[in-house]
């Protein structure tokens, strides 16, 4: 991520994958995109083609850093938020991304629906290879803010994991894929919300240096698959000591590698 | 773990602990004792004291691996299957462990009794301050054994999890501690048990190497707490190559240092 120079008042556009793709985001408000969208998006494999559903896509970070690093994917945004898909149009049309525009699609609506409504939406059932998604979390630190944007970013729903893993196993074919990263805290929830839906799981913790908990957990797995969870050596973003990312989280930031060495 | 010169024909007895105590075990049937046992008393602190169970004991290796690290904790073997109940007691009177058998004694009797049967059989409601258990798995790959004894010890039951926690819960005093080592593919299943019971768990993957996967995890929670879950950085087993234990889980093997670091 470096900060490009080109700011307007309201919103920044940033350059990531050293400037392979530019975001156009809110600059003070809403759901700022960072190392999580794009340590999400390093879960799909390279190998990958087909149609990718972002779920809950903000401004676009991960659903861009997808495209930019798997040459055939056709990736959907799907953002709730009708400012915060606005700038997912404006991220699409910036003259950055143009390489990138004819493959990147926009569904406003809410991850939540179910049956018809959904379809409505424009999530249809089967339709999509791989779902992605970071969901809203962090609710108890950002309970406080009085930013009503960045509230709904973050804020989580009871049974939120509940919700969105029940649409991403509507509208994903059999033995799609998905990719999710939250919080450790909230790993019991989302193997509950997995069960008869998504199985041969794989974790990723990440931790923020070699001797800390991990701050996120990566999980990957195949709707309809049955094999048993299998639990990868973490990523580790900084060494014991220093600021600067290690070379492997370097790589993974900016879409040189995959978080799984697929 | 040194194999000890003194052989009988049917059993071993092993040296744990650099020595400070010994096992009797069955040498060719049963579940014989190894870094499982060991790792999962290392999840105990150092400074415990009180009452503690080792559910599912077998031949006694992990509870008195707890008590030969900590000089304070009273043990009370669970097992239900009378002829490894009969090794625990050989154990138990071994003349290398004289230092520990005052502290450590036996219940014959199946963890998954419930209400007044558990009662009964000498496991009574908040009488313990720690829990820990290794519950039988690999019934995959075990299934295929002639052996009765080891098939007994290693089959996995639908709902195990769900048994032996539920018996944990009943057993533990409020705030009390529980350590369970298990597989990963587990997890799920370990984490809906706890549900409303044990919280603020922590987690530590065991890995064999650093750029394997995990081939166990040992889970810590407390009894009636509502914190997050933790997950801690990995203990790995061994370097990248070599057959040697790392430091650290030579440490924790031989009871010099607790798992996490208390």
């Amino acid at each position: 991520m470096t900060p490009a120079s080109e700011r307007g008042p309201e919103h920044s556009i940033d350059a990531f994958h050293r400037g392979d793709f530019w975001l156009v985001q809110p600059r003070n408000s809403g759901h700022r995109a960072g190392m999580d969208a794009l340590i999400l998006a390093a879960a799909v494999p390279t190998s990958f083609s087909g149609r990718l559903a972002d779920f809950g896509a903000g401004a676009g970070a991960a659903g861009l850093a997808v495209g930019s690093r798997c040459a055939d994917a056709r990736i959907v945004l799907v953002e709730q938020s009708q400012e915060m898909a606005r700038y997912a149009q404006l991220t699409i049309s910036h003259s950055g991304n143009e390489h990138l525009a004819e493959r990147i699609s926009i569904v406003e609506a809410d991850v939540t629906l179910a049956g018809k409504a959904r379809t409505a939406a424009g999530l249809a059932d089967n339709s999509f290879d791989f779902v992605i998604m970071n969901p809203p979390f962090n609710a108890a630190i950002d309970r406080s803010t009085p930013d009503p944007l960045r509230k709904q970013a973050h804020v989580k729903n009871d049974g939120l994991f509940e919700n969105w893993l029940r649409s991403a196993a509507a509208v994903t074919r059999p033995r799609g894929g998905l990719a999710v990263i939250s919080r450790p805290e909230s790993l019991a929830e989302i193997l509950a919300a997995l069960d008869g839906r998504f199985g041969s799981a794989q974790i990723m913790p990440i931790h923020p240096r070699p001797d800390r908990p991990a701050i996120r957990i990566v999980l990957r797995a195949r709707l309809g698959a049955r094999g048993a969870l299998t639990l990868h050596p973490p990523l580790y973003l900084h060494d014991s000591t220093g600021n600067r990312l290690c070379a492997r989280a370097e790589a993974v930031s900016n879409g040189k590698t995959s978080l799984f060495g697929d």
